[in-house]
């Protein structure tokens, strides 16, 4: 797991590299308009559909929501697939209720969109156009490089729908730049908040609007001081204060996001770079959590890379 | 709460007395044919408007989603709200950033709808459409015949935007009598149930499809062994399968839902009347959730009406 946390940067340069896609999709997109855009997956890839909503409401102000695959998929609900355009997240491309989702809604005349490591998978065939995320084998069953991509791929995405996917690209190789540079310094700053965490039972974990997807993210290993990520945009205000009244309430705070310094009163503190545009803080601020799970499974002599019960490929259906 | 618990089948009933907010919003809803439908709210009311989701999906065919109240009110994303209707729910009226949200999307052209117990409230004055929940007056601080009437509200104008309204309005009158007559075997089955569990630290709640808000709404004090919610209806086979597997991991089970017999291996079982129509069925199947955590603060000697830290107006923005 530590070594695909560490391969990020790299991994991020590799789905920049997927540029004929990029452009096809984006203006795909752009030429459907959608009414509505529907993010699809499980987990982490739901995890980063919840931000794919803040970036296609942000960048071309299109209305995105993280879809039900029971009402189309089990309840055969008769919804208008007409106008909108799906987009499905998938590390593996096995998922099989995402699979059925999206072969449904492509033959309901959906632009369906797949977003996965594996282009020749089940959901690389079943959706009209394939987005390869270029993570590499991701052998850990925490995904780390796949989510991180999956967030750039949205953004660009977004960007690509009006207009702007060479700047988005520009932006996300600086993100690569500054996360090579800071994750040496993050993983000395993790191990202690690890180690101090490894036997509490519960974590609350505070992230709003863009970092609503990292709050999720972190908290798919759940524990329990208060976890504020803190962000420099407009929800930071939000954050900044359900911190103090947890902190009021007697919670330890770990304070991460390049506005870290922000929360008051931290027992922790781990903060990232400013990524210039809060489109990118996410890919940034997610890193200390990846780090910091990898690290308490150490504390705790757990293996990181295979946890109890978990599976790589998510078969929900 | 336990008197607002008892209290449910007729507020229930008082809901259904609001015919000509019914029909008049019904028409307005069936007369926009909304794109979309955006449902906002805050804790409770969001675990309704999880439910509103699948009732506007399978009823009208609707595409209803939980909209991001931080993209418009904090961001200010300029999403294009015309074309499509709001639902915001909230029991006191008072929540600011859903009344901001809805000042907003109304500016901008959506149809907007409030689900409020206080009519006269800033949120009824910001929409353009007021239903009163008519729950009564709610004053233990875990909202119960307030979800209860948000869910049935969701319902009646579900079926009210496809005509059948009547249809749906007879349906809750048999829920009113279903509950009636089952709520005091309830309270009795759910007492061991909260003995056995006091002192555990977590719980999962397992639920789909249109029990998804039912397990949201559960989980909502959260403790640990896995409760199962079985309805039966096309998501009944995950539900099964899940619980399956929580058991084989070694997790005492809660089962709930009319199909709590389906459920093999539970310790408890709590079921609950079929309410003949699946779409009815969470309006009963939360029943044992709102009674386990009436029973769990006896036991522990906590008051469940005024929990520590939290208060009956969610005052989020």
């Amino acid at each position: 797991m530590l070594g695909e946390i560490r391969e990020q940067p790299v991994a991020l340069l590799r789905l920049l590299e997927q540029r004929c896609e990029l452009e096809a999709i984006s203006s795909a997109l752009a030429g459907r308009a959608p009414g509505v855009v529907r993010l699809v997956g499980h987990g982490t890839s739901d995890n980063a559909a919840s931000y794919g909503i803040y970036a296609l409401g942000l960048l071309p102000g299109w209305t995105a929501l993280r879809d039900s695959i029971s009402l189309t998929v089990y309840y055969g609900a008769s919804i208008d697939f007409g106008g909108s355009a799906v987009i499905a997240l998938s590390q593996s491309g096995r998922t099989p209720d995402v699979v059925e989702y999206v072969t449904r809604a492509r033959a309901g005349g959906a632009l369906t969109i797949a977003l996965t490591n594996e282009p020749e998978s089940e959901l690389g065939r079943a959706a009209e156009l394939v987005l390869p995320l270029a993570a590499g084998p991701e052998l850990a069953v925490a995904a780390t490089k796949t989510y991180l991509n999956e967030l750039a791929a949205l953004a660009l995405l977004a960007g690509g729908a009006v207009g702007r996917l060479h700047e988005v690209a520009d932006g996300l190789r600086g993100v690569a730049a500054l996360l090579a540079d800071s994750l040496p310094g993050l993983e000395a700053a993790v191990s202690p908040v690890a180690a101090a965490c490894a036997f509490v039972g519960r974590m609350f974990v505070i992230g709003r609007g863009l970092e609503y997807a990292t709050a999720r993210e972190i908290a798919l290993d759940p524990l329990f001081p208060v976890w504020a990520i803190a962000s420099p945009d407009e929800s930071l205000p939000a954050v900044v204060e359900a911190a103090a009244r947890a902190r009021a309430a007697g919670a330890a705070l770990i304070a991460s996001g390049s506005a870290a310094a922000e929360i008051e009163g931290a027992s922790y503190s781990l903060p990232v770079p400013d990524a210039g545009d809060r489109l990118f803080a996410p890919l940034l601020s997610v890193v200390p959590g990846q780090l910091f799970a990898a690290a308490l499974a150490r504390v705790k002599g757990l293996d990181a890379d295979r946890p109890e019960r978990l599976t790589k490929v998510t078969l929900a259906r």
